[in-house]
């Protein structure tokens, strides 16, 4: 066993295991509608003008501003352009086309003048109001010039930013590759979920709760299994991973003190770091390095494998994903709280209509339903033993 | 042409057209690992206990509380209990089990000693701390009793609710269906993304982002198309549409005051609003209902159709996934921003790293690679024709 270190530098242990993680840069390439939630692996510049061609912002009539300048003033109208494929005919001196939004400005045109502030009778139109030359034009390129940067490297992709490419001609992008990642719940007791419970048994859920984590975390799952406490059952499955694949591997479960505890076990003469962090729940933890497959362990307790992952794996993954980081705001407690001097403290905790922050269920790290109805984690410091209601406490958003 | 509306008018409709959706409470079962942002059609009961049975807190040793109450007190070792499966011989009195966290207490022991507490020496283990009745023991049921309420009705599933299901042994869970949705582009100047354009043509950008915004509201898209400005054309799709089970209509173009509107010509004969919404961009607005389904249409320019869709139809549809709604907040703006008296201004924004807002893009409702950059919506409100730099304004997360 190592020394008991604090959630910060565990945290900076499994950063550093997953830095290459990070600085792999693989991408793939993708059809548009499946990009949503990727992430630009390259700066993408537009091939064209957006717009493409200059084009009208109202419904009205094309002029030439000088001719309007002294309004009122009568024109003729000489032809219609609608926003439809073509080239519309220039625009005749002394004259106004009615055109649509969207459509091509007719050459020799140098301002619209909205429906608005104009009145037809039959053929002729009166202009109301005089306008500047470009008034109403959208010229093209005005948007964003062809060449130029629609989008910078590292962006997420969300429906806006589909448009933007859409609107430029691509159908596909190039995204950061998603990190395949393995996930093994290690315990003889575990039975898979809907599966009859013997004696002594209790359904898996850290499987379940893990694999989910890891999608919602913008990283997929390429291989999830069971194993009993058998550091050779256990092995086999690290090497399937590797098969499979996987560039990270998730344990739950055989990194405590007791004296089955089958991660340790495997991990332990192979140079892996097994210790406690100074933290409840989630206090054992182990990091490892398994044939250059980077392996971060997890308690088997379902509420510290949770936490733990949300502690320290997901902001790594998250942030390789290119989503936003959890968010982190100062809440009042709404009732006093006790907690352990030396270690910090994660709560669950629901936020209230009044603002303040609820702590639901107890310390237990067994209390999955409890963790179910929280929204958030309550951090009381290691310092603190105990807060008033009302105190003032950080909350991190689940 | 109907009369100007305001903006919460408007929503008010699209709200009142979108009710039968929000109330039909149609469920379709998924496996867990589906499930994940999803929304439970029904509360959930545990069919079991959480946890199974009575098990230990932490490694140490099962002791009866009474038999070291005068700690320090030797006790020979008698056994081992791991978690595993299988019913645990009952402690002998006069004598301590050795257990793991999670292993069954053995009948007749009602207190854990954790190791940390004890020293073993040989068969014999002293405890140096007395222990209470039930301490580090989790009785069955104590996180949830069999029976009782797991998850309520309309629950979003993420991974922590998840794992509890799980925990329960389920495999499967009942949750809302998607609401099924139709897209239809409509404009002749619209071309495929990805196609050559000819004079006057542009890639179709709304599609994409209609069909990526649905998703991300937690509906699905079941249809999605591109027409020319012809109402036959149209209609055949919105039959097509209906004939895929689509359950709400969004169009895109068609409904300002040109002379070529292919949605207003279809569906005002029917009894549609065709009308104006005092707000920029995205003045023109329409709702109908087209053979029982409802119809959504939005103006063709790119960024009033995804803002439309933003303001009107997400927060409708995301209430019916569950979803969270968009955080509004208060910002101060980094520039003097000025605006039109009368309609409301949803000016794109960028969120800057001293809190400010910065306004990205012109007003131009033609601006989607500028909307692609921004973050959040910038709100003016209709009596505001200026804003100082510094000013405090509403800012809507996109």
């Amino acid at each position: 066993m190592g020394d008991r270190i604090t959630v910060e530098e565990h945290a900076e242990h499994v950063a550093a295991l997953l830095a290459p993680l990070r600085d792999r840069g693989a991408a793939e390439t993708v059809p548009l509608l499946d990009a949503r939630g990727r992430t630009t692996a390259d700066a993408i510049r537009s091939a064209i003008d957006l717009p493409p061609f200059r084009n009208s912002q109202m419904d009205g009539f094309a002029v030439r501003a000088a001719e309007v300048a002294a309004a009122p003033v009568a024109l003729p109208i000489v032809g219609e352009v609608a926003a439809a494929p073509g080239e519309p005919p220039a625009l005749e001196p002394g004259t106004a086309t009615r055109i649509m939004t969207g459509a091509p400005i007719p050459p020799g045109a140098d301002a619209v003048v909205p429906v608005e502030d104009t009145t037809v009778d039959g053929d002729s139109v009166t202009i109301r109001r005089a306008r500047e030359v470009g008034e109403y034009v959208r010229e093209a390129g005005s948007d964003l010039a062809a060449g130029a940067e629609l989008l910078g490297a590292g962006v997420l992709l969300e429906s806006r930013q589909l448009a933007a490419l859409a609107a430029s001609g691509l159908t596909e992008v190039a995204v950061l590759s998603r990190v395949r990642v393995a996930v093994v719940s290690t315990g003889s007791e575990l039975v898979a979920p809907g599966q009859p419970l013997g004696a002594g048994e209790i359904p898996d859920s850290n499987g379940i709760a893990l694999q989910a984590a890891v999608a919602a975390a913008g990283a997929v799952v390429v291989s999830a299994a069971r194993v009993r406490d058998d550091a050779e059952e256990l092995r086999a499955r690290f090497d399937a991973a590797i098969d499979a694949g996987a560039e990270l591997m998730l344990t739950s479960g055989g990194v405590s003190m007791g004296d089955h505890e089958v991660v340790r076990d495997l991990l332990e003469p192979l140079g892996a770091w097994v210790g406690a962090v100074a933290m409840q729940p989630g206090g054992p933890q182990a990091t490892a390095t398994y044939r250059g497959l980077p392996v971060i362990c997890f308690p088997g307790n379902p509420v510290s494998s949770q936490l733990s992952f949300a502690l320290f794996v997901a902001p790594v993954l998250r942030e390789i994903a290119g989503l936003p980081v959890a968010r982190r705001e100062e809440r009042a407690v709404a009732a006093s709280v006790t907690s352990i001097v030396g270690r910090r403290q994660y709560l669950r905790g629901r936020r209230m209509p009044d603002g303040a922050v609820e702590v639901v269920g107890g310390p237990g790290s067994h209390l999955v339903a409890a963790l179910a109805t929280a929204d958030v984690l309550v951090i009381v410091p290691e310092a603190v033993a105990a807060l008033a209601a009302g105190d003032l406490v950080e909350v991190l958003e689940l």
